[in-house]
């Protein structure tokens, strides 16, 4: 049951005695990452999130998907990076990217402020046209530009639709406890908080109200999602790697890396999972890609990107290796027909659902890409549930914990993040960064 | 007008020798296409394609578009790879992504067959009910299994709800001119049928019927495209790099490949840019991507990446560079409104446009960036437009078939992408592949 690992197609390119050199070093991670004696232990929230969540709260969410499951059509999940991928990508694994097209009685949930498109701005407002509008606002501080432009926008026209006292009862803010520009709007304006942990970073908090509502919202089961990750924290304590799959994931990637497999490209095999690679690009890419190292991570969705990038894959620069999300059980099934003149020759195929034929799929391009020279790691997971993402978020996040001890680099901070942001805003003329604008400008004007 | 490509980012990467030296091999790759002398000749119809196209036919195509426009709810367009990913992306950045959700007079249109997931096709399948339904079935030999598949579904569908001869009348197939299955199929029930030309691959295809047709049933207007395209024909037969965008930018990546930046990412500031993404990846990273050769190509769409890939970016391992495409004036505005209280502190942008906030967003970017070590080039288009679209298009297939050349790969061939295929054949007892069945059924035993 949930996510298991195999590494059988690693063969020929990792030797067994490479996994336990990296034994002792993963201990030491593991030991360090659960004494908070490593790098960024400020932010280690998530590890016991599963169990130690807010009860309280946990209900008051399930309160209020449900209130706003009844009083409205579109949903507007304001947020950027960490506070907008998570719920997206668990809303399209679990429902569909097709969600919002499809039959249903759940609101039509749109994420905004993860841009600073206005062309895409104007049309979630077209979008929110003669239909009742709620909206959550996630951010940590308040401030982030992108979110915060989107929620001057929507408050307004809440605002202008509602009335002032009708809007308050249609915004949801999650965010700071206690501190911050978009706490002390919510409590002065009486809007419903919920809380973004101290302990817990973007990229890390699907599990919390970050995540928790926007999924609730699409009618998905939080409690069965609470208990995915319960079992991960539960089955992934183990320090040593070879009874721990998820710490192997890390080593083996590590192993990889060093070996000069500096990108890694995670795969699935259904259209669903194409926002998860996303959520799982943040994690990764925002915990190890710093002090020039880390591996860089990319994503496919076979076999479509078979058709795409298969080619490059298959032989092209032998840079890559390849980390499959397989999914045992099809949500739902469709066995082709036999067709009496089997004009496109697939009557071999009458009979077979095309979850086999999936599977076929899969089986051949992981040998064809083995011979090529990109190896393979696979994740399986039993089906596309609430339990079993539960227990793969906890996996990808652990795992990347560990991972970058093991890369050497500070896995929960993201200084990087703030360079563009000091320029932007120098170059915007926010007060407090006028020094920095003329020799930026000069720069530009070359 | 139309795409600029500025290179002042690249200061202190490269050295305006290091373009004098690619001069040479930039005119030789120039002619080697231009004489049909060099790899992959028979593949060329590209080049011309936007003054020597079938006249007729593209009247066909309009006329089509128009009748599918006023029989048809759902347009359900079947292909994978070339045969998918150029109308998908058109559409999406010409409309919107969110194309099927906004009020309009034109057919919501889903694309099916690019992959096995029954998931999604089961859904889609849910998607037309209650709807008049038309399908463009769009693959050169008919066979490839996953439209194959899909078509079978979908015919067997349109066949039930309007009987055989109704299902005629809205079954359009893009196929091969004179020879396979599909074609041979189409005539025998008297589809109406458009053609992929012999020396026209797939990834090289969206001016051709397989991208036009789908375009156009989505409101854009075909000419317009073409006409862009067509001027990008003439601006870039220029053989010298210093007066040729396209080959500069060629010659450019060559240069940053071939000092160890090995991973160029694909840059937009517009969400509808998202698929032009995947598109531009297949197109690069299939003709580049072979005999352990080619640029690993990836893409983000800021500023939502800024908050997810941005810190690997900006600091991680320094194996990238980024091709930043601009696009110089929004399709819609928003300014930003003074807010009495300035409680998210916004107001020093009040009277600003987003377009404008965006703007300063890529500037405080690219400069960020190239502190942290990772250049940029940015190719301008002024705005979101067919013609601009058309002349971006061939901009990007000129450039990758020069790129190719000077790489030392045949850009018009793909190899690799059978070699899954017949893996997948052989364990799915295709017949005739009957022999390699055992052997890679013992390697999975494993």
């Amino acid at each position: 049951m949930a996510t298991k690992l195999s590494a059988q197609y690693l063969e020929g390119f990792v030797k067994p005695q490479e996994c336990e050199a990296m034994a002792p070093q993963v201990k030491l991670a593991h030991e360090a990452l659960h004494a908070g004696t490593g790098l960024g232990n400020d932010f280690l929230g998530w590890i016991k999130l599963p169990t130690d969540y807010d009860k309280e709260e946990f209900s008051r969410i399930q309160k209020a998907a449900k209130k706003i499951q009844s009083d409205t059509d579109v949903f507007i999940v304001i947020g950027i990076g960490g506070s907008y991928l998570g719920a997206r990508a668990a809303i399209e694994f679990l429902k569909s990217p097709n969600y919002n097209a499809l039959k249903k009685d759940t609101p039509d949930i749109y994420f905004a402020g993860n841009s600073i498109s206005s062309t895409a701005l104007a049309e979630l407002i077209d979008l929110c046209e003669g239909k009742d509008v709620s909206i959550n606002m996630i951010s940590k501080s308040g401030t982030t530009t992108e979110p915060a432009i989107a929620f001057r926008v929507f408050r307004e026209l809440l605002e202008k639709k509602y009335g002032k006292q009708g809007a308050r009862e249609r915004i949801y803010c999650t965010t700071d406890k206690a501190k911050g520009t978009l706490k002390k709007l919510a409590d002065e304006e009486g809007y419903e908080t919920f809380v973004v942990p101290d302990d817990v970073g973007g990229r890390f908090s699907v599990l919390t109200a970050v995540g928790l509502l926007p999924i609730a919202v699409s009618g998905c089961d939080i409690d069965a999602l609470m208990s995915g990750a319960r079992k991960a924290q539960n089955d992934f304590m183990e320090p040593d790697l070879n009874k721990n799959d998820c710490y192997k994931y890390a080593a083996l990637r590590n192993i990889l890396y060093r070996k000069g497999k500096e990108v890694e490209v995670l795969v699935s095999y259904e259209p669903c999972f194409t926002m998860m690679n996303e959520w799982w690009k943040q994690l990764y890419g925002e915990s190890e890609g710093k002090d020039q190292k880390g591996l860089f991570p990319a994503s496919v969705v076979f076999s479509t990107d078979l058709h795409s990038m298969g080619q490059f894959i298959q032989d092209g620069k032998r840079l890559l290796f390849e980390t499959v999300v397989l999914i045992d059980k099809a949500k739902r099934e469709i066995v082709l027909n036999e067709d009496k003149d089997n004009v496109d020759g697939l009557n071999f195929l009458a009979g077979r659902s095309m979850a086999y034929i999936n599977e076929k799929a899969f089986e051949g391009t992981v040998l064809a890409h083995t011979d090529g020279g990109a190896p393979s790691m696979v994740l399986h997971m039993e089906e596309a549930t609430e339990f079993e993402l539960g227990y793969l978020i906890y996996f990808f996040e652990k795992a990347c914990a560990v991972s970058g001890y093991l890369m050497g680099v500070n896995p929960f901070d993201q200084p990087g993040v703030e360079s563009y942001k000091k320029n932007m805003f120098a170059l915007l003329g926010k007060p407090g960064y006028e020094n920095e604008k003329a020799a930026l400008e000069a720069r530009l004007a070359k």
